[in-house]
């Protein structure tokens, strides 16, 4: 069984790509050349899926907008993931948190019932909240951080010394036995995202959402949040992809953003 | 529209109760009578509603119980929702936090899809993750402040001065414009309770999980939780009720189970 991390790393070097794409799928934005409902849903999907794998190393699911539909959007959501190259890392994003016994089935929904290889999870709760998700070593846990949003600031940067989020991010460092723990951290806190990097060291990845629709800079992402080898650092990118275009040619535009953003990222690292 | 604690209160009125049911219904543990999956568990679920509602001013249904299944756990999750009766408070349990956008799709899902009265929020990422869920004010949201495990300690606790749980608790009282705001607090931290209780006043209902199973007091939960008329503390409880017996009379233990503890609640809100 290879360990999280490591079939991150293979799955970013196999493309040389830093990208995370989120899935975060709109049924009122579809491209009417899909159609609509979940056959839709699927279907652009598939296509933005098609046209974009060589690309990525990741995709992003956020289960509300799947959930959102009920039993439909499960459905889309465990055929969705089935589409995903082997090989590409598959992210369900629930920023999940309970006690004990109910984060284990959390963990094993995610993991066996979708099996997808990485989620994300909220550490309010504390450390038994998040182990049952670090049982399964050779799949990830991205712990949040310092989110992306304003409302981070409200109880993230709680303390008068050093604030709740450098907290977190030490502790979860010191969870990381089984080499599979990461942070969430947004791209729209650049200075927050250095300190972050420090504190965790070389081997744990950051997925960095904000790029893009929420304002945060590509180039600050890549160079403050990658480690020294410019490697752990996943850069998502949702709306931008998803909606280059709606016209009949939404998968060519989706592509070339795709390997625009890839490219551009992979300059920032050749320049650190 | 009637506000949530309005409605709450009636609730609560009318059977005299501060029952909260906690439906975490396990497939593994459903009484042969029942059968099994999916069949079996709404069967289950059924037959602990109609045995018990006449006891509880609420249920709570955590969404990892009913997730763990896929679809199919939704689809019992939405057929249960259905069966109890108006009136009774339908809280689903997910712990949602996520950006604004992203929290509206979750707030739909439970508001809109499921017709649920309120839904657990996790603070961690600030108001703009909350307040989603607050612009529905017949609806209400439990924000996570001290919660019933052990690692609530890890970062609720965290600061030098008051810990942020207070800080969470003073924030959330400030958000309760519309009267739809409520609490989070472990039965198993009874001097929180008390501090959390005097930090948001009269007005603010707190659920209460951790009596039972988690070793929580019942006494100081009902003492230290309910505001000074006895009212606004949903004591929940799930397995000692749900499982109380696994015979053929499962439904019939259940419901002396519930109304015991509806009446021994009752005894120390009299006693107060």
């Amino acid at each position: 069984m290879t360990g999280f991390v490591s079939s991150l790393q293979a799955a970013s070097a196999r493309r040389s790509s830093l990208l995370c794409i989120g899935l975060d799928t709109d049924w009122q934005k579809l491209p009417k050349a899909v159609g609509s409902g979940i056959k839709g849903a699927l279907k652009f999907n598939k296509a933005i899926i098609d046209a974009t794998s060589e690309f990525a190393c990741a995709y992003k699911l956020n289960l509300a907008f799947y959930l959102v539909h009920g039993k439909a959007g499960i459905e889309l959501l465990d055929n969705t993931l089935h589409l995903i190259p082997s090989g590409v890392v598959k992210i369900v994003d629930a920023k999940f948190g309970d006690i004990g016994n109910t984060a284990a089935s959390y963990a094993k929904f995610a993991f066996e019932t979708l099996q997808a290889n990485a989620v994300t999870v909220n550490p309010y709760m504390g450390e038994d909240s998040v182990r049952p998700f670090l049982e399964h070593s050779d799949r990830g846990a991205f712990i949040l951080c310092r989110t992306s949003n304003q409302g981070a600031k409200d109880f993230q940067d709680f303390g008068s010394g050093p604030p709740l989020f450098q907290a977190v991010a030490k502790r979860v460092a010191s969870w990381n036995e089984r080499g599979n723990c990461g942070l969430v951290v947004g791209a729209t806190w650049p200075a927050e995202l250095e300190t972050i990097r420090k504190i965790v060291g070389e081997q744990i990845p950051i997925l960095i959402p904000g790029v893009g629709a929420q304002g945060g800079d590509l180039q600050a992402a890549v160079r403050l949040g990658a480690n020294s080898h410019g490697e752990l650092a996943l850069i998502n990118v949702s709306r931008s992809i998803l909606y280059a275009n709606v016209s009949p040619d939404f998968a060519s535009a989706a592509r070339a953003e795709a390997q625009s953003l890839r490219d551009s990222i992979n300059t920032i690292r050749n320049a650190t």
